[in-house]
C-alpha cells in the first residue's frame, strides 16, 4: 500500500499493521464486533513499539473508542478524518461508500461527530471491494455516477467512504472539478497534527486508561 | 437473580447466561469491545436453543447492533428499555450511573437514541459496584442524593443506570414519589411486547445477517 | 375490535370504550381538539374502574399531555407505541398513515419524542378510513406501494399510521419481508411492561394533578 | 385590560373576548385541553363578525393548530409572539414564568419553534396569579431575581411568561437595562404585521379546513 | 421602490438608503463582506438622523450582528424577517431565491435561526436579478415552476429569497393559493412591532456598543 | 511571534501578514465587519505570492467565508481549527476565551460547524490581553479556575479561545494534566493536510470565485 502513504510530511514514517484474529474484511457491525480483539492488541503492539500515533483504517471507525482508552498516543479514523477534511474544503459533502449495509453505521458516526447539517447523502456503490482493485473494472465510473449525483443534490465535496477507493481520489478530483477526500491521506495529516501539537487521548473520561489490559491475552 | 426477574408476564422464562470469555465487568469501552466476542457466543447460542427475544443486560448498550445483525430474535439493551420506559412516565429525566468514565458512553447513547432533549443529567455515583449489593453501605442514600439534585433540576423520572442499582428501584420510588426505572424490568416488557407482536430485528439493512458468523469460533 | 387485542399477555384484558361526545375521527388538529373533553371523560371513567393503564387509539396521540395530568395510570398513545416499537427492530423507518392532513401533525410528535433522525419519510396514502375496512378494497396494494418506496430511502421498518390499518400488518410483513408496526398491538405490550415495573405517570412536573376536574362536567 | 393594549398601530381596534366555557385560569395540560371547545367558539364568532386577525393571550400557545384551521385570518399565541420578539433583540434569551408545572409546556413549545438553542432557561417564579396584579404584593421583585439570574446564565433578553406579568415590562426593562418582552405586545404586531402582508393560514396542509365546524355546537 | 413600501401602518415613513462604497449587488460571501464598511456607514448616518429602525434589504442578512452592535434602535434583516413571518402561517415553507450561491448561506442562516426543521428546500432560480425588473422575461412562471414543486414537497408556505421578487408576491400567492411571503413587507412589521413594542437590541452581550466606532472613517 | 511557529512540520515556512486597513483588535462583530476589507486584500496578496495556504488567526473566525470564496488555496481559522483538534482527542471541551461578549460569536460558530454536543461551557476570563503577554500578571492563574471548572463540568479537553493565550498551553496542558489546544498550532497542522491531500476550496457552490475582486482596491 506505499502508494496510499505518499501524502505524509517530511520524517514520517508509516507501519502497515494487521490484526492476525478477526475477520478478513469489515462488514456490517457483527464483522465490527469481531475485529476488536486483534485491533486492540495491535494498538498495543504499536505502543510497544513507541509509535507516536495510530490510525484506524476503517471507514466505520471501528474500536475508536476502545482503542483510544488503551492508547497512550493520539488514535485516528478515517472515517472521521475524512469528516473533518471535507468540511474544511466543502460547505456540504456527500459520501460514497461500497456496502448498503454499511450506510446506516457511517450516518450514526456523521450524526455522533455532529456533521449531519454538512452531509447531503451517503451513498452505497455496491461495488465488490475486489473490482476496487482492478481500475479496468469500471468502479472508477460508477463512483462518478454518485459524484454526478451528489452534485445535484447541492455537495460540494465528496468523501470516499472506503480505503481501498483513495487510489481513485485524486483523478475522480480532477474529473468531476470537486475535491475527493481520501481517507487515509486526512487521517496521516491529522495525526501529524497532533503529533505536533503534543496533543494526546484525555485520560479524565471515557478514554481513563484501563485498570488492566491483560484480558487482551485471551484472544491469541 | 430471581429477584430482579418477577416483572416478567405469566409465562415468560428468563434464563441467565454469561459470556465465558471477556472481562468481569464493563467499565469502559476497553472492557465493552473485549466481551464482544463472549457475548456473541452467548448470542449465538441462544438462538440455537430457539429464544424468543434476547436481552443485553449492560447499561452501556454494549455489542447492541452486533448482536442483532446475528440474531433472528429481538435484542434489546436495558440502557435504551430504560429511555424508553422513563420517557413514558417523565417529561423529562436523569440517569444516576456508577462509574464517571461511563457517562460520555450513556451520553452518546441517549443521543443516538433521539432522547438527550429529555434527558437533564447523567449522573455518576462513583459507588463501587460491591457496594451495591451491600444494602447497608449506604449506597441507596448516595443514589437518594442525585435523585434530589436531577429533581432541582426539573427531572420528572429517574433512570437507574446500572442492572446492579435494580433491588433499589421501588424503595427508591417510595421514598421520592418520582418514577424510578429498572432497565432490567423495562427491558423483559420491551422483549415481550415485540415478540407478541410479531416483530423482529430487519435484515434489510445494518443488520443484515453475515455471511458466516464462524469468526466467533476463534474466540474459545 | 377483537381481532386486533389479540396481542396481549395472558391475564391482560383490554376494555374498549369510544367517547360519548366529540368528532366521528379525528382528521386533523381541531377534530383533535374537539374530542378533548369526551376522552378525558373516559379517561376519567376508567380510572373510577380501576383499569391499570389507558391507550389513546389515535396515531395523532391526541391529548396524551392531558389524559397523563389526569391518570394515576399509564396512558400510552399509538403514535408514540410505534415509534418506540420500530425503533427496536429497524434503524430506519417510514411511516404510512391516511390524511396528508395528519402528516406535520404526526412529523411534529416525531420530533417531539426524539425520533426525527430515524425516519425517512411520512407517507400520506389517502385511503379513505372505510376503504381500508373493506380488503378487496386495493388499499393493502396500495400500502404496499409505499413500503416499496420507503424501502427505496433506506427505511429498515414500517409503522403504520392509522388504528384502522392494523389488520394489514402481519401480511404486510410477510409480502415485504421487513418488520411493519401496528401502533395497537404496541401500545398494549409497552403498557403491559409499564404495569409491571410498578410505573405510573410522575406528577411532579407537566403532569401533576389538576386541583379540580369537575370542569369536565360542563361537557356532557 | 386596556393597559396592556396600548401598543397597537393607528387604526388598529383590539376586542377583548373570553369563552363562556372552560376553565377560569389555565394550569397544566388539562386546563389546557378544556379550554379548547371555548376558545374555538370564540374564534367562530370573531370570524363571523371579520376580524382581521386572532391573538390566543396564553403564554401555552393553547390551541394554536385547532385555531389557525378553523380561521381564515391570522392567529397568534402569545408565547410564539414572545419568543419571535425576543430573538430579534437578544441572541439569547430567559423566560420568566408563574407555575413550574407549565415550564415543561414552554420548553416544548421552544423547541417545537425552534428557539431551543436561544433559550437559556425557563424561570418557574410560582407567584400566584392574584399576586401578580397587586403591585405592592413583591412580585415585581420576584420576577427581578430570576431576571439576574438569567443575566449570570448569560441571557441577553427576556420573555415574561404569563399575561398577567405584561404591566411588569417597561419598568423591569428600565431597571435591569435589558429588553423584556411583553408577549401581548409583541402579538399585536406581529398580527399587525401579517394583515398588512396579505398573509393568511396557509390551507394547503395541517390547517385545511375542517369538513364541519358543527362539533362545536355541542359545547355550549 | 415605493411600490414596495405599501405596506406599512399609516404614520410610518420609510426612507431608501443606499451604501455609497461596496459593490453593486452582494453575490456570495465576498460581495457580502466586501458591502458591510458602506452598509455600516449607513446604519450610523440613519442613528444620527434618529431612525426609530433599521432594515437590511438583503436576504442574506449580511451584516446583521455588525449592525446591532453599532444600532441602537432595532435593526431587522429581511432574510430573517421572511422566515419569521412564513412560519406563523405555514407549518413548513421553501425558500425560492436567485443564486445558487447563495443556498448554503440561507440555509446557514436558516439553521441559525432555528428554521431548519420547518424548510423543505430552498431553490435557485438562477433568474439574473435584471429579469426580475422585466415581468415579461418569464420570471413570474419560472418562479412557479419552484413553487409548484415545493408543494410536492409539502411545503405550505414560500419565502421569495431576493428584494427583486417582492413585486411577484401578491400574484404568486393568488395563482398557487398558498402564503407567499415578501420579506421587505414582513421586515417593515417586525420592524414596527419592535419600536411599538420599546424593544431595543439588547447590549448585555454580543451586541455591545463598540468602545469607538471611527474604524468607518476610514472607509470613505 | 516566531514562538508559535515552533508547531510547523519541517520544510513549511509561515509568514505573518497584518491588515493596513481596520481595526487594532477583533473585540466583537463590528470590529469583525470592518477588519473583512483589509483581512481579504491580504488573502488576495498571499495568493499573488503564491502561498500553499492561508490560516486566519482570530479565534471568531472572521471573514471565513469570503476568503475561501476569494482564495484558490485552503483557508483555515483558528476557531474552527481548534474545535477540530480538540474533539479528536477529548470527547466533551470547554473554550476559555478573553471577552464575554465575543461568546455568543463563539457559541455560534461551534453550533454552525456542528460541535454544540461536545461542547459545555465556553468561558469568558475577562483578562485583557496586554495581561495575556505579562505571564506575571496571573493570567495563567485566572485561566487554570477555568479549567478546573470545566473538569468539574466534565470536561475532557480545553480549547484555548485567544491567540494570545498560544503561549500558556503547553504548561496548562501539564498542570491540569488535560489536553490544552492552542488554534494556532492547530490550523498550521490542518492546513498542512490539505496542502499535502490536495484539497483546495470547492468552487462548486457558496465560495464559487467571484466575478471581480476589484472591489477591493477601495478599501486602501
Amino acid at each position: 500500500m506505499p502508494r496510499l502513504w505518499r501524502r505524509q510530511a517530511p520524517g514520517t514514517e508509516i507501519v502497515g499493521m494487521q490484526p492476525t484474529v478477526g475477520p478478513e474484511a469489515i462488514e456490517g457491525p457483527f464483522d465490527g464486533a469481531l475485529c476488536l480483539p486483534g485491533l486492540l492488541k495491535q494498538v498495543v503492539a504499536a505502543e510497544a513499539q513507541h509509535v507516536d500515533a495510530h490510525i484506524i483504517a476503517c471507514f466505520d471507525d471501528t474500536g475508536l473508542d476502545a482503542a483510544r482508552a488503551i492508547a497512550t498516543k493520539p488514535v485516528i479514523g478515517i472515517g472521521e478524518a475524512s469528516f473533518h477534511a471535507v468540511s474544511l474544503v466543502a460547505h456540504s459533502f456527500c459520501v460514497v461508500t461500497t456496502l448498503s449495509r454499511s450506510v446506516p453505521l457511517i450516518e450514526d458516526n456523521i450524526r455522533r461527530y455532529g456533521f449531519s447539517h454538512r452531509c447531503r447523502r451517503v451513498f452505497a456503490s455496491d461495488i465488490p471491494v475486489l473490482e476496487l482493485e482492478r481500475p479496468e473494472s469500471g468502479a472508477s465510473e460508477r463512483i462518478s455516477e454518485f459524484i454526478r449525483e451528489g452534485i445535484r443534490l447541492g455537495a460540494e465535496g465528496i468523501a470516499l467512504g472506503c480505503a481501498g477507493m483513495a487510489e481513485f481520489a485524486s483523478a475522480l478530483q480532477r474529473k468531476h472539478d470537486i475535491p475527493v477526500v481520501d481517507g487515509i491521506g486526512a487521517a496521516v495529516g491529522l495525526a501529524e497534527t497532533l503529533i505536533r501539537c503534543g496533543l494526546e487521548p484525555s485520560k479524565r473520561g471515557v478514554w481513563a486508561m484501563p485498570a488492566h489490559a491483560k484480558g487482551l491475552d485471551r484472544f491469541e
